[in-house]
Formats: C-alpha cells, sequence, structure tokens
C-alpha cells in the first residue's frame, strides 16, 4: 500500500523528478537517508544543517536535498538561527514540524469502537470511544459503524488542516497484517473478514493506507512509548477482558512473528486436565483469568452464556463484583486470589520466554491489580527459572480503554518516521494552514 | 571491554589521531559509519569506493577514510579495478577481507567441551569436541578443561597469523551476559559461576574480550546463519538432551529478553497435575520431553538418578533404546509417541508466543525426528491457536553438536561487524602474514 502511495506520488511531483531516473536502489538510499535525517532531529532536537551533516555523516549537499524534500512534506520546518553546539557557520536551525500530519488509530472491540488520533509530532487531536455491541452487530454492522467513526474523525482532521498520513484499525484477533483481514476473532465471532478492503471500498478516506493490526500489541506499542512504563525495552502488556490479550515488547520492538500472530497468550495450555476454553481447547489460560471465570467463580448464575438474555458490559460485571465483595461476599475475596495466582503461573511461562523487566496488566486487571498483583508477583517469583534474579514486576496501566487506538496511530507515526515518502506532498501543501492563511 | 580496547588502540596509531580530538558523539558516528561501510561489502560484495559512496549516501572524502581504517584493521583489503556497475571512474574495487582475523566459539556441556573457531568471512579453522564429565568436575575443574582447551586454539589460531577478535564460552544455563556470570546452570548444577573473570584471571587470551551465553540462544543463532532453516527469521530452536533448551530468532534477531534469559522453554509448566522436576517445580515441559522423561518410560530401572552408578553419555543411552525399539518392545513407540505429542502441545504455546514459520529441533529429538515430528506436528496444529494458518512446521538440525560453539564464533564475527574499531590495529598489522612473512 504504501509502495502505490509512493508511485501515485512519483507521478506528477516537482520533487519527486530526481528519484524518478535512478535506480531503485538509489531510492531506497534516498528513502533511507530521508528517514536518517528525519528521525535525527526528531530525537536530538532542533539543530542546523550543519550539524546533521556532522553528526550523521552524509555530505552537506545530501543534507540540504533531504532536508528540503521533508520540509515540502510539511516534516520538517525553519526555526530561526541555529548558534549553541553548532560546528562551522551558525545556520537556520530545522525542528519536527509534523502538525500538519496526523495519524488515526482506531478500535472495534466486544463492546466500543474507539478513535484516537495525533499529530505527527504527538499532539493529541482526538480521543473518544463509543459504546457498541461488535460482537452481537456481526461483521458488517460493526465495520459499517466503524466506517462511520473513520469518516467523522477524518472530517475533524480536514478542519483542523492536518492530512492523514494512515489509519490503523485494532481489533482482538489475529490479524493478516499484509492484506488487512481478521483471520480469526473469536470474542468477536469474526472469521476472515477482510476490513481493510471493506473500509477502502467504503471510500472512508481515500488515498490513505489503512492497515489493520492485533488490539493487544498495539496497547503494547502505547504502553511502550506512554504507558507506566514506557521507554522499558523488554516489556509484556497483558489486557484482562472476557478473553485474555497480550503484547510483546522485545528489545524495544513489538514482536510480530512470521504472521504477526505472535503473543496469543490467551490460549496458552496451562492445565491440560482444566475446563473447556470457547475455543474449543482444553485448559486455556483465559478459563483461568479472563474475566468470564471470575464471573463464573463469583456469580454462576450469571455467568457469561448463562441466563437472562442481558447484555452486561465488563464495567457493570465489574461494578457487582466490587459490590458484593464490600458486602463481605467471601467468595469474591477467594476468586479473586485465585485468578491472581492463575495470573502469577502463566507470567511465569512468558518470563521464562521473554524474560520482560515488567508485566503491564491492563483491562480489568488494572482494577483489580490492587488484590491481585502481590499474589500474582509471589507465584511469579517461585515458578519463573530466573526467579527474583529477572526482576520483573507487575504494574498497572494507566492508559484504560483508549491503549490501542493510541498504539494504533502510533504505528502510524512510526511509519512516517521510516518512510517520510509516505506522505502525499500535494496534499500537505494544499491544506496546511500556515501556508494558505 | 570493547570501550578499553577502543581506547588502547587510540592510544599510539596513526590512523586514530583524527577521532582522538573528536567529541563522544562522533566517534559514535564513526564507528556506525566503519560498520556501515564494512557490511555493505560484506553483504553486497566487492565494489569500488565510489559506487560505496553513492550507495551509502556517505560522502566520497568520508568512505576513502574508513576504508583506510578497515583496510589498517585487516578487514577489507584491495582487489584489483572495478568495472562493473561502477559509478564514475573505475577505482580499485574493495573486498570482505577478514582472514587475519577470528573468532573463536567455545562450549562447557553436561559431557563435552567443543571449541569452534572461523575467520571474519567465515572460513572454518577449528572445530572439535572432547569428551568431559563437566558435571561430574564441578566448576572448577570444568573451567580449567576450557582454559587448556582455549590455550590450544589460540594457539593454533597464532600459528595461523590469526588475531583472535574474540571468544565467546556457551553454557546450558541462565548467563548474565554483562558480566559473563552463570547464574544458574541446573544440569551442570553450577551456581553464580563467574566464567568470564575465571577464564580472564587465567590468562587465556590476553587482551581478548570474553564473553558467555546461552548454549541453545547460541545454537538458535547458528541454525539461523548456517542450518536447515538459515535464514528464516522467525525461528525457535529446541535441543533435546536430560533437560529441554530453546532459543528463538524474531524477527531475525536473537531475542534475549532483559537479563538475556529470554527462551528457557525447558522449566515452562506445562502440567500442574504432572511430576517434580528436577529444578523442584511440577510440571516442567522437560519432565515430559527431556531425554530422561524418555528413558524413564522405557528403561525405567536405568533411569536417570536410578542405579548403578555408572554413568552413560546420551549417545549410549539412544543407541540402547533404538536396540530395544528393533527388538519389539513396544513400551519404546509408545513412549516415542508419547514425546511426540507433548513436543507438539509444548510447541503449540511456543508457536502461539512466538508465531515462528519453523522450529528446528537439535540433540536427541533430531536423532528420533522420523518419528516424533508426525505426531508433534498434527499436536502442534490441533492446538495453536492460528492452527495451519501459521504455517509452522517442524525440522530437524543437522548441525549437530557444534551448534552452539558455532553460534559462539558467529557472535564475535557479528561484533566485529557492528563495531570494527574493536579489532586490536597492532595484532592485526604484526601477525598478518602477508604484510610479513
Amino acid at each position: 500500500m504504501q509502495h502505490s502511495q509512493g508511485g501515485s506520488w512519483n507521478g506528477g511531483q516537482k520533487g519527486s523528478s530526481r528519484s524518478a531516473g535512478i535506480p531503485a536502489d538509489q531510492a531506497t538510499v534516498r528513502r533511507s537517508n530521508l528517514s536518517l535525517v528525519l528521525r535525527h532531529v526528531s530525537e536530538r532536537g532542533s539543530r542546523s544543517r550543519s550539524l546533521v551533516a556532522a553528526e550523521t555523516g552524509l555530505n552537506k549537499t545530501t543534507v540540504t536535498s533531504l532536508v528540503g524534500e521533508l520540509v515540502a512534506r510539511g516534516l520538517i520546518k525553519e526555526i530561526g538561527p541555529q548558534h549553541a553546539g553548532a560546528v562551522g557557520r551558525p545556520g537556520l536551525a530545522l525542528a519536527l514540524d509534523g502538525s500538519g500530519v496526523g495519524a488515526l488509530g482506531t478500535e472495534v472491540n466486544v463492546d466500543y469502537v474507539a478513535a484516537f488520533a495525533t499529530d505527527v509530532a504527538g499532539r493529541v487531536l482526538i480521543d473518544r470511544r463509543v459504546g457498541f455491541d461488535a460482537t452481537g452487530g456481526g461483521p458488517e454492522r460493526s465495520l459499517d459503524e466503524l466506517a462511520r467513526t473513520i469518516r467523522e474523525a477524518v472530517a475533524e482532521l480536514d478542519l483542523l488542516g492536518v492530512t492523514l498520513a494512515g489509519i490503523t484499525v485494532a481489533v482482538p484477533g489475529l490479524i493478516d497484517s499484509a492484506t488487512g483481514i481478521v483471520e480469526v476473532a473469536p470474542n468477536l465471532g469474526w472469521y476472515g473478514v477482510p476490513v481493510a478492503e471493506v473500509l477502502a471500498q467504503a471510500g472512508v478516506a481515500p488515498n490513505v493506507p489503512i492497515t489493520v493490526d492485533n488490539d493487544a500489541n498495539l496497547a503494547a506499542l502505547a504502553e511502550f512509548t506512554a504507558g507506566v512504563a514506557a521507554g522499558t525495552s523488554d516489556l509484556v502488556y497483558l489486557t484482562g477482558e472476557v478473553g485474555v490479550g497480550g503484547g510483546v515488547i522485545a528489545g524495544g520492538r513489538l514482536l510480530g512473528g512470521a504472521d504477526g500472530f505472535a503473543g496469543e497468550v490467551g490460549h496458552v495450555m496451562v492445565d491440560p486436565s482444566g475446563e473447556r476454553c470457547g475455543c474449543g481447547r482444553i485448559g486455556c489460560w483465559e478459563t483461568k483469568v479472563g474475566l468470564a471465570a471470575l464471573v463464573r467463580m463469583v456469580t454462576p448464575e450469571r455467568a457469561y452464556g448463562v441466563g437472562d438474555g442481558v447484555v452486561r458490559d465488563p464495567e457493570e460485571r465489574l461494578a457487582e463484583i466490587e459490590l458484593r465483595q464490600a458486602a463481605g461476599d467471601r467468595r469474591v475475596d477467594a476468586a479473586v486470589i485465585e485468578v491472581g495466582r492463575w495470573l502469577g503461573r502463566g507470567a511465569a511461562t512468558l518470563v521464562n520466554l521473554f524474560n520482560p523487566r515488567v508485566i503491564v496488566i491492563g483491562g480489568y486487571f488494572a482494577r483489580l491489580a490492587g488484590q491481585i498483583i502481590p499474589v500474582a508477583q509471589t507465584e511469579l517469583k517461585r515458578l519463573s527459572v530466573a526467579g527474583s534474579a529477572s526482576r520483573c514486576t507487575f504494574v498497572a496501566s494507566d492508559l484504560g480503554f483508549g491503549a490501542a487506538s493510541r498504539g494504533a496511530a502510533g504505528i502510524v507515526v512510526e511509519r512516517v518516521l521510516s518512510d517520510p515518502t509516505s506522505i502525499d506532498i500535494r496534499h500537505v501543501v494544499t491544506s496546511r494552514p500556515g501556508k494558505e492563511r
């Protein structure tokens, strides 16, 4: 998708005529050098062209040409003369701009649709969540709702004079990220749903690349960039919902695996003589620690799949459980301890395999963190091979339900930094308020 | 260690006077550009300075200076005029040299010590394994034996005119790779053994950096670079020994985790109502699939820890099992199927978490591959969330017992490519036969 975008951009633009005739190899080098300069300014702060050249080893003429293209794409701006620390004569200082370039993350989950947008410099532009019964609605109605949410966001960004660099949709399931097809999303009841294609055909945002990714993976990215353990390069994120999702940051990068399916923690088998899971297998971890398991232990008469046909959202179920506990119901204390114990047991497997420094717990786990973390931590230490040598601790997430869509916007920004040519230069030039108004 | 090497080299060398006075930041840039040029020539093949400059975007003067340093360090050589594909006038072509720079990998395991050395260009210089009872010998005698093996190898490399860039020791345990301390190696009975320090104090190879790493992690690297599934960027390596070891390649990189403890598959809990493991926990995966488990099922009277006090090496035990099977002992067939089944069950956890394309099985698993792979593959497909969508297959390793020491030498080479300044220039200049003899 980015390639075809690049292709359309190469078609008739002034700045692109130089790269049109050069070998693919050199176009790749130029793209990677654009990224190098953009990241350099983004990470090290504002500085002159000369300093960028000295620090990157690129020659000055090349830097000047690269900066010209980054300015045209709205990613870098000149902010006045730079003196301090510059090598050679002071020049105009360059700074990350990106205020005219937006990234949109969205999420469809069991009981809501969410949208979160930032500009490339990280300023939050949109952050909202609307209740929606995606499981009951089925893929068609859910994608209609998602398309509506995206159109709304695109219109708002347009009013702000922001050009959208990309859209990423978070879904709780196994995603083929190359095609944007949701292979399996058990808790939504989706199988083989071509989300990216449906949204593209609905014309939600013409010429804007749409990608689809796993919700917990994206939430892990958000935790890594903006959460309580931000910057921890080996981090596991777990979210307690009806099921249990996971995302893994390893060595500062999201662990994707060969197909983007990595981090599927919920169906790791922890007890071959345990109960049957919703997925049909026996003894999956989520049969021990999912919200459905907790509800079953505490209020068997109201367990998921049992009962009166009333759909209750997780918040409502949790509130009921907390009320019972406050009223002195000992079953709740016992059930919460049981969840903490199995959380620690499963986490020991994750620690043996990933050796993270931190396990960030989100979803309903975060709400009960005070009760379950001490139990889980003890069990983890007892059962992981490295024991306390691995110094891995549980912490509760504070990003709430917005984590996945925040992470979804984050990977759009990341893509812009990695390939600045993915920005359609015409849009930026015509829609930047600073240029025209 | 590499930093102090860089420092000593900076002391009195001609080529280094330029970098001595420049800020640390620029020294870092130069190091990274040296690596860029070296890798470029190593991966793309021989080419002129002009072409390297055009392809990397570095300016020609910088490339000339970088190449000068790489030639002085014995890592690049000139091989005559380059015409084809060159940009501008043909110049002398550059090629990867590295024939004067060596990498030594060694391994201490339960019943042997191994050594494997290559030059930086990958030519194998040493490949040997000697039987040794490391568990019975304890850390002190084992490290004496290892020191002897290393001294021997160093002497041989010296005779070949090769300067050693580094030594890596593979040990089956949890290693603090920053300090080279073996924290826990259960099957060796080692706890808190400062391997790197002991070897350095024994003076096995003065001024050569010594690092220590987990054997299965290193074997995974060897599989990734030289095994049956070489180049598969998401790969899990499993080795069946008395216990079970694992190493994970994710996105083309070895998964280390926060402390280098990642990939500890053997003590992943797979059955909370299972047997007690040697580590003291219940239901570890190696209680189901380790060689000790197989032996217990087939010849309970000769199980590990039972019996006549005779130490049998794994080869001998396997030979006995195969003999019994050939003689029609049905217990063996059943036991091998049981191992295959549990191999698949545990592998399903690994596939859910890492989503590898291939699981390479080494050690005794490789020997029984024909019988256990079909069973394990069926079980894996049934139990992993993605099922056949993940297209993960088992393959038998063909690297044998040399995998870990081969991988150990490989990371020394990798370190040279990442930081060419880690080569002590004086050694190379005085010992390269081409220069002096």
